[in-house]
């Protein structure tokens, strides 16, 4: 006997990751007990976003130009670029500030079970800028996975006869790390790669 | 470096029960990744609750008509008054489908700490609705804990000159519960409570 208009609210709340059908139920009580300082405001926000965010034509990026605001910004360096999976791995370098290339973002990763071939994913675009002069590097950073692993090989096989230097993420210790709790293959990685102090 | 649209729609949504930063990246990329499916529908049924839903001055429950569904219902019984804490305790009463009477909704518990008094909470109301005649039970349904049952002995002492009958939810074991995980007070409140077989 709930209300339909509450119901609907809760039906499309659940499919966001991370809440299950009772947390959206908590979050759709909380947002009609908000209505002036929450609910309003966020149903404003996302109509907002939906005209005004679409895809970087260049990068893959998601923002309210196209080119994006990273492709744009003039102060960036043209010459490395650094390929990621997905948006939020884009936004996760971008919060540690030490990255100050560009970027192109895959939208996924290679996977012969799914059916992803590389005409899925953002690779020709990849190939396409990293045959410009003007780029020096390019920087695989896809995840540490099997899947993410598979597609920055594809990646380095089309490029190994470009110009370009291609490199990959450090493994190792994570900074405040205990060894004690690292897995196996993180240890031997790090060991393989000791540095002189 | 994230457009200001977005940072705004994680901000919104960090403020949800349940979600915090992180959880509330990955769903505000869920949403930008299927604008269509969800963001547009999300965005439309917020606004349409923001417009309709509206509090019942009756019993306090939240619905897109004042009076709520519930309390216009001509097939309920309006001889019993089940007083809860908050709406999701009436929508959890509610998924049961075990109570066909009225509901009321008191908008939270007593508290000398938090500073609650009666007049905050929705109890002069329910104490007119229990002085009339129509009105035989009231049933205190607020939670197990020390603020609730605070809340009840308040209203039970409010309502003892009155000729409505009070009761409580039973306290036991739960269905499908075992005795062993069960914590003392239950167990011995199951126990004091015990019926013939």
């Amino acid at each position: 006997m709930v209300s339909e208009d509450i119901e609907r609210l809760i039906s499309l709340l659940a499919k966001l990751p991370g809440l299950g059908p009772r947390s959206a139920r908590r979050a759709t009580l909380a947002l009609i007990k908000r209505k002036e300082t929450l609910l309003v405001p966020l149903s404003k926000a996302m109509a907002t976003a939906g005209e005004a965010i679409k895809t970087c034509m260049t990068c893959g990026n998601m923002d309210t130009t196209d080119p994006c605001k990273l492709c744009q910004d003039p102060r960036r360096d043209d010459k490395l670029i650094c390929v990621v999976e997905d948006v939020a791995d884009l936004w996760a370098l971008e919060r540690t500030a030490s990255f100050r290339g560009r970027y192109h973002v895959l939208g996924g990763t290679l996977s012969a079970l799914d059916g992803v071939g590389p005409e899925d994913l953002n690779i020709p675009k990849l190939i396409e800028r990293a045959s410009s002069p003007q780029v020096s590097e390019v920087i695989l950073a896809t995840n540490a996975t099997v899947d993410g692993q598979t597609t920055a090989h594809y990646i380095a096989d089309r490029l190994a006869n470009s110009n370009v230097i291609l490199s990959g993420l450090a493994h190792g210790v994570p900074v405040g790390g205990e060894l004690d709790y690292l897995d196996d293959g993180t240890l031997s990685a790090a060991l393989k790669a000791r540095r002189p102090v």
